[in-house]
């Protein structure tokens, strides 16, 4: 198993308060990349919303996006307490109104 | 660039019409997973959801995910307009009531 077929895939989508400031959209990016320090945490990618076509399914309202791949659902479980995690939801979570989370497992 | 940091990820949720049956789960998995012949379609990684902490944010109402990385927009607009997507658009799309995709790019 590499990193990169890590089965347990978590995908977390932010709704920024501020969604025309690319200052704060900007920030929130630096936050999400501290969390890649968390031992538990593989191929962090972090984005912001691409130019695709515009279609009724494409949600593009949202601000940044995360995805993180775990080995297990432990090692997931260990990243929602990590110090890290802790301090990034504490000294980031301003910029955001909303944020949607889903966690999906190989099928 | 390997395939593993290419910079478009294209996230897709499916819900179930019949979010009860694991056989349509089973078979929409099974239609996810033929986008991979799509050349321009990498890391495809077809997700049901995983047993994580129930928390507020966390939205666990989906039946089937599917994960691309595409190394372009244009990439992505091949793979929409593929016979491979068009086709399984045809063949599965009455397994599904709901389709969010949010569409995101390397920051």
């Amino acid at each position: 198993m590499t990193k990169e077929t890590y089965p347990i895939v978590h995908h977390v989508f932010f709704w920024l308060k501020n969604p025309a400031s690319t200052a704060d959209r900007d920030k929130l990016v630096e936050g999400v990349k501290t969390l890649s320090k968390i031992e538990t945490v593989h191929s962090l990618r972090v984005g912001i919303v691409a130019g695709t076509e515009k279609r009724d399914v494409v949600d593009n309202s949202w601000g940044v996006s995360e995805l993180i791949f775990f080995k297990d659902l432990a090692g997931q479980a260990t990243y929602q307490t990590h110090p890290v995690h802790l301090a990034f939801v504490k000294n980031y979570s301003h910029l955001w109104e909303k944020v949607i989370v889903y966690d999906a497992t190989e099928a």
